[in-house]
């Protein structure tokens, strides 16, 4: 039987993630992998688990496994708003962070919208925007400080060298500069233009943060041109070092849809996260999501709560930030120790994730199978940019390799650049 | 700030629940409600839950607490196929049977797509059809078995009286009458129907079931007419008196999406369910379901494999029915005692609900104040159906309203209709 017919004209635009592809190819973890965004299993609160469920057995009742509101259980969103100083009502619970990508999705875009984003950009935006027929139009590379970029230069910054590649934190680009990005777009894309999406906080894939000069810049850019800013912000709270910048719904709270995650604060099997933003917007986005699940996990839901009102939550951050500080340190004086002259990556002050750049003229999509039968995954840096350049980057996560794996891993990449860098 | 402008043209598309919307006005649970379509907290496995948390920690380990495949976790989509007897390809789990609808929604329509159904039918499936901007076009009325529809003479059935309608059971509608429903169908409507969705077992809202021979000539007609089914199924487990009738699955594999729910069987808030369907289908509903929320709630799956694969579900859907069936008896005793001359309802063999018609000429609509203000709530029948109409009916649920306020609310329900009929 032939089902072309009944597809919606959105499929052809359905992109599988090539991450999620990498996964069914090879079992990863008979390898080194570089590869996934998961979290480290030991930061999961695997121990308290048992407790916590007869804790919110016993607090909550039936209540815990009945249908719950759509806007998310009011005692989550109390904590929330608490935790982050915002009125409940401008909290909106979403079943993962990456529904409250998809319905901002549904609810602002149209075909031939425009979504302006930063080269490189996380993949599960890029899939769901492009799942609605949107344009992804980049507003401007993420980085100057990016390796390889042309921009390099025209920042002031010196071209890195091995080891010499500055901190993963801005550059300071002004409020001239997102403007002059602004004007190089197409009048179409203009005047189509919805939201800006970005990560401020260790962008997935890049590792890189937003300076506050940069954030500012960005908000005016949006306030003299009237859009939109959906700030993801899965990361936020996994800063090991610098000091934290604010929120861009700290700057703009009139119009930033701030996305929060429990996956990498709690745990990603939950499958819950956060929309804070103004209460017309998440008027249309409860209406929306009735439709979509009804309501987020409820149990879930109040094993959140529990989790995050006992200060467990927060004792469990001071373990995680740990872990993942000693990984990083560990990644970049391995990427120190092994990496060859004319490659260089970005220094992240916190989330899971780096970003290797190598010289000119490599192709990390070409080199893949070689890396795997040599034992080493990573993901591709071409598949994170819109157009599908820099062919010789790639996103190296640090969370969930086994450490014991690192050094082999990063001897392993090494050797292979080496070879083709004769 | 004016945020109109960034709304997507599906947006005035978007329906409130007016169940949900019920529920936020008043507190259910200070008056007689047959409003919700909640399944009885006393049916939720409450008791076995921290232990089966514990033997999903041992035999799963932090892979309980980790990211999952988008498909679904392997066991589960095991354990299904085999509870369901077909291959494991042919499983998805979602997160939510609510998400099933939707996800369908999302890879077959497209706005000015039709969607046939038979009214009344279930709302959360109006409510996503219309967010996409399809049409949602009536093939027939449910049942002709529903007292004052136009039909009730045509397929000899007597007009039901009090206390003597039908069972919830078919009439034995036959293919010519599929037929004819097709072709009175506007030209435009045939060319664009994409899929016709049903609830063949114990209809939300109707309680009515499907006969074998109505099954049949609804897949002739689809196999006629080149049309997919969407076979929502959540109450299939439920039924409390008379004989299963094999799925249209069953029936007709090549072209079914049967849509399967853990809310009824374990408990809601877990939010799971799965699509049983052919692989060509499944294969894009999977790469969808990578931008809507990466993959379904893994300790909840974990969950419900160790609930299903222990042999605890079938155990606990024993008591599950005996409950229900109490309850559905005692709901029609009621209705027999105390409904005057002049109303009907139908008598489901399973699922939650049951369906009342008042006298011609009354408005369950504008009733419905006057019936909260005397302490009960019910959904207006017209609700449910696409063009607004039967107004002088309602949906009764009585699954899980306390059981000593049936009697009470029955009664005032009675006294409502009497005050009117004069």
């Amino acid at each position: 039987m032939d089902y072309t017919k009944f597809f919606s004209a959105d499929v052809p635009s359905l992109m599988r993630s090539p991450v999620r592809e990498i996964f069914s190819r090879v079992d990863l973890s008979a390898i080194c992998s570089f590869a996934g965004g998961y979290p480290a299993a030991v930061t999961f609160p695997m121990a308290e688990l048992p407790s916590l469920t007869a804790r919110v057995l016993e607090k909550y009742g039936t209540k815990a496994l009945q249908y719950g509101a759509t806007q998310g259980v009011p005692e989550l969103r109390a904590a929330i708003a608490r935790r982050y100083g915002v009125p409940v009502r401008e909290v909106q619970i979403t079943t993962s962070s990456q529904q409250g990508i998809d319905v901002c999705s549904r609810v602002f875009l149209d075909p031939g919208n425009v979504v302006l984003v930063h080269n490189p950009v996380y993949l599960g935006a890029l899939q769901s925007f492009r799942s609605y027929r949107a344009e992804v139009v980049p507003i401007d590379d993420w980085r100057h400080s990016i390796a390889g970029d042309r921009d390099v230069q025209d920042c002031g910054h010196p071209r890195p060298h091995k080891g010499e590649g500055p901190a993963a934190v801005g550059c300071g680009r002004g409020r001239s500069e997102a403007e002059a990005s602004w004007t190089a777009l197409s009048p179409a894309a203009r005047k189509d233009a919805k939201f800006i999406y970005v990560i401020p906080d260790f962008n997935n894939p890049s590792g890189e943060t937003m300076t506050l000069a940069e954030r500012e810049a960005l908000v005016a850019l949006a306030r003299e041109r009237d859009l939109l800013i959906v700030e993801d912000s899965p990361y936020r709270e996994l800063r090991y070092s610098g000091t934290p910048v604010p929120t861009i719904r700290e700057l703009a709270p009139e119009r930033t849809l701030h996305l929060g995650s429990f996956s990498k604060i709690f745990a990603p099997g939950f499958r819950l996260g956060w929309i804070i933003a103004p209460e017309p917007l998440l008027e249309q986005i409860y209406i929306c999501k009735q439709a979509l699940d009804l309501c987020p996990p409820v149990l879930d839901q109040y094993l959140a709560t529990e989790f995050l009102e006992s200060g467990a939550l927060d004792r469990n951050l001071v373990h995680t930030r740990e872990e993942y500080r000693r990984r990083r340190d560990k990644m970049l004086s391995l990427l120190e120790q092994y990496m060859p002259e004319g490659t260089s990556w970005t220094r992240p002050e916190g989330g899971l994730f780096l970003w290797l750049t190598l010289p000119e003229g490599m192709d990390t999509v070409a080199l893949y199978d070689e890396a795997l039968s040599a034992g080493v995954a990573y993901v591709a840096g071409s598949f994170f940019y819109t157009d599908g350049s820099h062919r010789n980057t790639m996103r190296l996560n640090f969370s969930f390799i086994a450490e014991e794996k690192m050094e082999p891993g990063i001897r392993l990449l090494s050797d292979i650049v080496r070879r083709r860098d004769l």
